[in-house]
């Protein structure tokens, strides 16, 4: 297959592109070619890099790139292999046969973080992003819906996109008359539930004129079940891009306030999972959160960095979103605090044997990415000790460059001083893990995540001694 | 009648005392003269500074100190006149008769902001709250309960309260041994379910040692509709200490992030309403709020920093809690935003005719205390504006020695260049008072709180200029 001959074979198709095959690109492919309206061929589109050439050669050769617990994500990837409507590349002239383009790429911050993980630094990296939508300025039809996905400062649709999209068609002689530019962020959650929290969710968008969100909105009512999950159209794409980022900075607010307050109950003797149940009752205060590692993941470590650059660049006032920021810098530090914690209570961390349940910063998820696991891990191995990892969603930690043996009972079978809860895995919180847990050697057992369950942290401490962060002495 | 008859009119009776007559005391004491189970008589005690000598006055002539919208809270004075269960009284004497006493004092925070509001430095001030605790334990018998239900530091009733009443007791020659200390808090909520928020809501509790919790738990059933609202007891007092101010800490957070992002909404051209809107269709973001001018009374405004010097002195740990005093810092500055909103729209202030709709801190209360009115006022008196007040629950506003004339009509009826919707009272957004706004010679309305509906909106736009804080240019 390549790509004239699978556009000929779906010439009576309209040809939507997926640009980046991501986390949500590859899964946002697998759900527009699975529209529940129209009937779409999906191209998916990736750089020329290692990465990008595995994930193109695997799509194309039956094999899906993203392993999460979602079986309809099988089911809709097998059903586009039946159809023969989905097809990953590289060659940037796919952008040509597009009707509709869906700008899925990533859009960095590099965060400069000092060993304690202080965040003394930031800056947003457009290079990416703006090449992406350049190529597509440099190979678009005329007549075409560019829908940014992609979670940007707010600011960008109308500040970026636009003026390169009609830069490009004008110095191609096209008329800028006809195109559409729109804003509808996703609100992707990687787990059992991919696929719905695409297709079966909420959508806010918007559209850089009346025509553009009009052409948004006739899109997502065709890949999204809009009578059960009305769409809300927000009167600019500031006022959309603003929301996804307010969004994730409110998430990170709410989680680094926690932070604060379980390092507090700790120095208290307070058990903070009690205070919160209490405080829960209140509908008001109902999405208090529990303490914890630290939070992890591609958007809330750094999205409330894009609208604090953005209120600095895009909209022109000199002034941060302080508190948003000092949010992430603080939810940086939680790694450290972990670390610190269990420092004291086992003073001699260098010659221990730590296993480490859980690398990727999210339940029965494999997404290791800005994983607070990673920083403790590193702290660990600085400090000399022994740690191994073990994870069932991830076979090679990147970040880490490690090969991670699957098998639990491996790991539970070695000598350990240490176990350390870092990632909120069911398989770990399962009677038959805990109880072969409960048969090894008396050992320290920290859970940074409140995973266990009362009644098992009591027949754990039978035998060993528990630690749960944000709980004092339980 | 004085206390010595009351005492021996209600022989039969169990004793309470609610020691502090204020916004929280003074309801306590009619929730306790009107108890659920037991059949108590209470004595309400406050000091004799003129403003406790004039509430103890008025309880005592039928006249309850209040002024709010609940019908209950008549209906409730009333039964305790007819019963003649209820007593006022600045004699300490009183405090040797109860079987229980509850404390409802204040306990102030000494905040330093300057004239930008912002907050360089504060202080708690414990002298007064000692004092009160020193009063009963110079009086009390040795077998009573002590129900702390002031906002106190997270440590206060093991550091302050307890070595207090022990050292009190000791000094008598009486045993320590029977008494009962405890802590659980109000969430009181003024307005038109003032005593609900007491008898109809969920409770946080705890005990200085078990015993103690033990007469909590068995004097708060007897007060609250525990069988629909049931209690919550915690492991100790720095639980739920921690828990009351963490609730408020959570709110003033919450206020402080939308505070910052409505500015950056203004910036950005977008209608932060609409935006939240979109985003409280996700359950996990149902309770973010709307933007205003700023937060008031007497929790939100210092709760946070009795957290964070509880940290730094009681719990003796040499950090703060940044983020939550970050907030109070941030919502501080609010008024002042507000001010430098206004003065864009409207460059000519000084010598603008400003009516201010409400003074008070919260709709349908006439509560001024730390309200952000005063601050936008402050402001605009000082900018040379010339600015008249109403409000409908507020004859004299205290914080400014103002006498307010409640009559509306009177307001409306002067020549006017701004009118200022400051107070959420239900008043404002009745037709019949948009109406006659609408009826005036074109001004700016300046709606800090989102106050008046879409439609009042519109209609007030044809004739007037209409801005609302954090909703762009609708």
């Amino acid at each position: 297959m390549n790509l004239e001959k699978f556009i000929s074979m779906n010439s009576s198709h309209e040809i939507v592109i997926v640009q980046g095959l991501g986390f949500v690109g590859s899964v946002m492919s697998l759900v527009c070619a699975n529209a529940i309206k129209g009937d779409y061929a999906v191209i998916g589109v990736d750089l020329p890099t290692d990465r990008g050439k595995q994930i193109i050669d695997d799509l194309n050769n039956g094999i899906f790139p993203l392993v999460a617990e979602d079986p309809k994500i099988d089911q809709f990837y097998q059903n586009t292999i039946s159809k023969g409507n989905f097809f990953a590349t590289f060659d940037e002239k796919a952008y040509s046969y597009a009707d509709v383009i869906v700008v899925d790429v990533d859009l960095d911050v590099d965060k400069k973080n000092d060993s304690l993980g202080t965040l003394y630094d930031f800056n947003v990296d457009l290079v990416s992003f703006k090449k992406a939508i350049k190529t597509i300025g440099e190979h678009c039809k005329e007549n075409i819906l560019i829908l940014i996905e992609t979670t940007v400062p707010p600011g960008s649709c109308q500040e970026i996109v636009k003026p390169i999209i009609y830069g490009c068609l004008e110095k191609r002689n096209l008329s800028t008359e006809q195109i559409r530019i729109g804003h509808s962020y996703e609100r992707v959650m990687p787990g059992p539930g991919y696929i719905d929290s695409i297709q079966n969710f909420y959508r806010v968008y918007s559209g850089i004129d009346e025509k553009s969100a009009d052409a948004v909105e006739s899109f997502l009512h065709t890949i999204i079940r809009t009578d059960e999950y009305p769409l809300t159209r927000l009167e600019n794409t500031n006022a959309t891009e603003m929301a996804k980022v307010l969004e994730n900075s409110y998430r990170a607010m709410n989680i680094a306030f926690m932070v604060e307050w379980s390092r507090f109950a700790e120095e208290a003797g307070v058990d903070l999972y009690e205070v919160v149940d209490a405080i829960r009752l209140r509908p008001t205060h109902a999405n208090l959160m529990y303490p914890g590692i630290g939070v992890g993941g591609y958007c809330l470590t750094k999205d409330a960095l894009l609208a604090s650059w953005s209120r600095q660049n895009l909209i022109g006032q000199n002034e941060s979103l302080s508190q948003s920021e000092k949010a992430i810098d603080i939810n940086d530090q939680m790694p450290r605090f972990t670390y610190e914690f269990l420092q004291k209570h086992c003073p001699n961390l260098k010659d221990s044997k730590i296993l480490l349940l859980g690398v990727s910063y999210r339940g029965d998820v494999g997404d290791t990415r800005c994983s607070p696991v990673e920083m403790l891990f590193n702290y660990l191995v600085e400090t000399g000790s022994m740690v191994s990892c073990h994870d069932p969603y991830v076979k090679y930690w990147d970040e880490q460059s490690l090969n991670i043996d699957q098998d639990l009972s491996t790991h539970l079978n070695q000598s350990l001083d240490i176990i350390i809860l870092s990632t909120g895995h069911s398989i770990y919180k399962q009677d038959k893990t805990v109880d072969k847990i409960y048969n090894l050697e008396p050992l320290l057992i920290f859970d940074t995540i409140g995973h266990f369950s009362n009644k098992q942290i009591n027949m754990l401490k039978n035998k060993h001694t528990v630690k749960v962060l944000g709980r004092g002495d339980i």
